[in-house]
């Protein structure tokens, strides 16, 4: 991954340059947060010209290392104003490692109020206008798409939402089955690609060179040490190739930690309706399609594909957080209510978190009763229709309380929070209020840690609260590494779990780049990245009282067991002294 | 002013008791900043149970002190999400004066979504139940309340936007002819009032004592000393008798400092069309009023009364805020459309300079045209009909850019930017980029030193780069000082033109509480007001690059002076450093 490709959007030229220095060697989130920290100004406004879009893939990807085909996507957020990581998985990733690109950077705003479509080949790469996709969602853009440029290449795509340049929007990739419906979801980088004016971007690797490993079986010894961390876990190797994320559904709610009606209890009456395994029987039911990659070589097999009750498709089988934010969330335990919100949000391309959380919002106002499924469909629906209320939905939870005047608002740094009750799981608490991306999923999986699963890790129970902070910055460390070699954030769970997941994902690093890591470099890589995005976000204007958690969450106890968050503010405070 | 009225909207409970010693002395922008500091979580969400709403006259409010007849109300703000001091005219205050109540505190959420009016007489306060008023506007709200309580009292209220909690909305009170007219416009004050389920306060002060001065006729001395220094002034005697506030448009548009289209341009091409002049000779023809006082004892008589091309009532003469903030601002040169927008926005009660600069963004989005006043005053009624696009306008100009995905957003820590060009008024500029309260034209006028009015202050020409800074902040300073004696901020220019307006305003201080102030106590206390701000807000999560304006004003040069701000971000980095 040896090149450059730099996209200037006020001229429409691309140029190929090689890998500067200052980025050589860095990848995925290593790589969007070393470019973004380094050349965005911290206090632009994030959709406007100085902005920078960057995509790139992880040092693993296109390589055969299990589970390593993250695409990791960049920029000042529009949602929290600090910088953002978020990824995605799909087919992009690996062909553009394939094409040699090590990062995407997208730069400037257009002269006119055209929209473009960016044509990746082994060729070269060109900016070409494309008017005739305004106003059009993720399927049909791809579906337009895939008449001219087939379905042998990978989309990287906006809906609508993006193009209206709004906070919550997402940016789609397509899967194995062309389908645009893997999202790097959080923090509105949806927008910034609107307000670059590129509808979608195509990636056809027809004709590059396989990725080089250096030694290939070497390679491969290492990655079947990883493949086999990852299928003997009981989480990647049996939950989610069951039932994909939604596993997590039942267990969280027996441990009081499944977030209810806004975060007003930790148990859901309505849980089995919801869970992983009533989704595994509906799709089957209805031949619907399970157990899946989302892309070639991940052997978790975490994706489905979910019909109605006439066998119809109506979308992915929705994640856990997707479940949560539609369902326990909102009080809503119809799963096929819930499988169509998320597949009009993946549509119209917004995070179904933050929407989730909006949805939420209204109903604190009383436009919608909690509980109520054909009403919040009826919400969702209105992104599609791009009404002004479905302009504040897909502006994320902290403007929809706003302009409905909602004073019980879960966000951090302007994020919606997610799927694990922070006064429950407190480890997740510290992650959530500390990131710096804002309340996020996927900052890392300190829940492993709280609930004992990490084998390999000291045990801190999930209610104590000495110890966690260290712990979440310890899991955020990895998970920020993790996210530099693309590999997916499910694999943090063999990662804490088995000895020897480390040792094949660092032997396969060291066989391809001819480095000589050691468990050491990829804790520093961590805390590197960690130490670039929090310092870009200090420059935007950040300060240590945004790494709490909403106030409520101090003062209200959540049932069943009746606990607060606790975490002194001194602990959060030291979070960035590393 | 020796009682300290409580509100507990909980319990809807009102108690009074002796000013405590920790408020003793405090008065005005004084008084209130320092509850708020001293009692309000800083991390709480502006409207929640843990806000609290602060009212206060200032120290020399109920006496005959020309121009002190100031309400100070404050609060954690909606829309800066910071520390929020605004302040109204009319009568409310000198009421509140005479009945000797030097804070009312409001806390609490009321238990039920039940509507309540507060009633303050001689004889004690009442929470009533008042769900008749719910959805009233203003006007509509107070004549039901005349109808009960008669035109002989001051009533504090808020319009539907209020009741709706939106970040834009105001509190008003009732000035000389009973309209709710005058408003604590800026920060979203009314939403928090709304959120206290409280929409209206009846001031009733018959049967009051009158407000002891100490000796009577040296007090009015030196009340004669400060009354002549506004009379003598050639703003606050000629030009605002004359044309009111709306003096300043042509002025501020000779100068290259009227910002036009969003601040593309320093001067407006159809600036005579909304001048002081113009409105002068409209409101003349029309059989309008004009040089009214909005409170007793004002000598400035800035108040004027707008009628329509019929003589029939529309508004309040637009001040010259508003005039800027639906006219230049939006190309719009029409006085009677921005007459009766500000008229909307008082009767709804809004912010006419953070509603104003939301429609530009409006018409940033291309929803209408700049220029289009028709179409901008139907986006107004928006607002009045409390449809999501009048809600969105309603939240405020950096929510509509939000839901509308515009980048080019002219706020200071959330809220709108004001009609003095930064880039031509430069210490004007650094008021509005480090004021606690976000870009806010009542921060301190430096405008007055940049273009040589003040006689009495060493001059820093508008366009020079050392030395604003540290103007702006005596000049901020001096005027939480002035907030906190209850004076009107009109009295800024006589303060830096007069050496004999400060001896006449301390000799009614010190003539008055028996105290012996010199000019260095005044400094003082205006020092301590900024600290105590600025310490709320750094806890609430603020930090120094937050006291920037936005991007734009430091790379585009604005016609037609061709200059940009460029005030260091080290000489703003050292503003609270004193």
């Amino acid at each position: 991954m040896d090149k450059l490709l730099l996209i200037d959007m006020k001229k429409g030229e691309t140029i190929f340059s090689e890998m500067p220095a200052r980025y050589s060697g860095l990848g995925g989130r290593g790589m969007t947060s070393t470019v973004v920290a380094g050349e965005v100004h911290p206090l632009c406004h994030p959709l406007a010209e100085e902005n920078k879009l960057v995509m790139a893939p992880g040092l693993l990807t296109g390589t055969t290392a299990s589970c390593s085909g993250r695409l990791s996507i960049g920029a000042k957020s529009p949602l929290t104003g600090g910088i953002k990581e978020s990824s995605t998985g799909g087919l992009a990733a690996q062909k553009l490692a394939r094409l040699d690109i090590g990062a995407i950077i997208i730069e400037g705003l257009p002269a006119t109020r055209d929209l473009y479509i960016v044509h990746i080949d082994a060729n070269g790469a060109r900016v070409i206008i494309a008017n005739e996709l305004r106003g059009l969602n993720n399927n049909e853009t791809v579906e337009r798409l895939t008449g001219k440029y087939g379905n042998k290449v990978g989309y990287i795509c906006i809906g609508r939402a993006g193009e209206m340049r709004l906070a919550a929007s997402s940016i789609a990739t397509t899967d194995m089955d062309n389908i645009p419906c893997r999202h790097a979801g959080r923090g509105g980088l949806g927008a910034v690609m609107g307000s670059k004016g590129i509808k979608a971007i195509v990636v056809d690797d027809r004709g590059a060179a396989s990725v080089a490993v250096g030694d290939a079986k070497e390679f491969s010894e290492f990655n079947k040490l990883w493949a086999k961390s990852l299928l003997d876990d009981p989480n990647t190797g049996v939950g989610m190739p069951a039932q994909g994320s939604a596993a997590g559904t039942v267990i969280m709610n027996r441990e009081g930690a499944f977030p209810t009606r806004n975060f007003r209890f930790g148990q859901f009456e309505g849980v089995s309706e919801i869970s992983g395994k009533a989704m595994r029987k509906i799709i089957k039911e209805r031949g619907g399609r399970q157990a899946l990659p989302c892309s070639p070589g991940c052997v978790i097999r975490c994706h489905r594909v979910y019909n109605d009750k006439d066998g119809k498709y109506i979308g992915k089988g929705p994640e856990y957080e997707t479940i949560w934010a539609f369902g326990a969330n909102l009080e809503i335990d119809n799963l096929d209510i819930i499988a169509e919100m998320g597949a009009i949000c993946d549509d119209c391309g917004v995070d179904t978190l933050d929407v989730g959380v909006a949805v939420g919002m209204a109903m604190e106002a009383g436009i919608i009763d909690f509980g109520d499924g054909p009403g919040a469909l009826k919400l969702v629906r209105e992104i599609e229709k791009a009404s002004y209320l479905g302009r504040i939905l897909a502006s994320g939870a902290a403007t929809t309380a706003r302009v409905l005047g909602v004073s019980r608002v879960p966000v951090v740094k302007g994020q919606a929070m997610v799927a694990y009750e922070p006064r429950v799981i407190k480890g997740m608490g510290v992650s959530l209020a500390t990131s710096p991306m804002g309340a996020d999923h996927t900052s890392g999986y300190a829940t492993a840690v709280n609930l004992g699963w990490a084998k390999n890790w000291r045990y801190v129970p999930k209610l104590q609260v000495w110890g966690q902070m260290e712990m979440s910055r310890e899991i955020q460390v990895r998970q920020a590494a993790m996210d530099s070699l693309g590999l997916c954030m499910f694999g943090n769970t063999p990662l804490l779990n088995d000895r020897n997941a480390l040792p094949g994902v660092l032997g396969m690093i060291n066989t391809k780049y001819g480095w000589h890591w050691q468990e050491e470099d990829f804790v520093a890589l961590g805390k590197e990245v960690m130490k670039k995005e929090h310092e870009f976000n200090v420059r935007a204007g950040f300060s240590p009282a945004m790494d709490r958690l909403p106030l409520f969450f101090y003062k209200e106890p959540v049932p069943p067991l009746n606990t607060v968050f606790d975490i002194p503010d001194s602990e959060l405070d030291r979070f960035y002294d590393f």
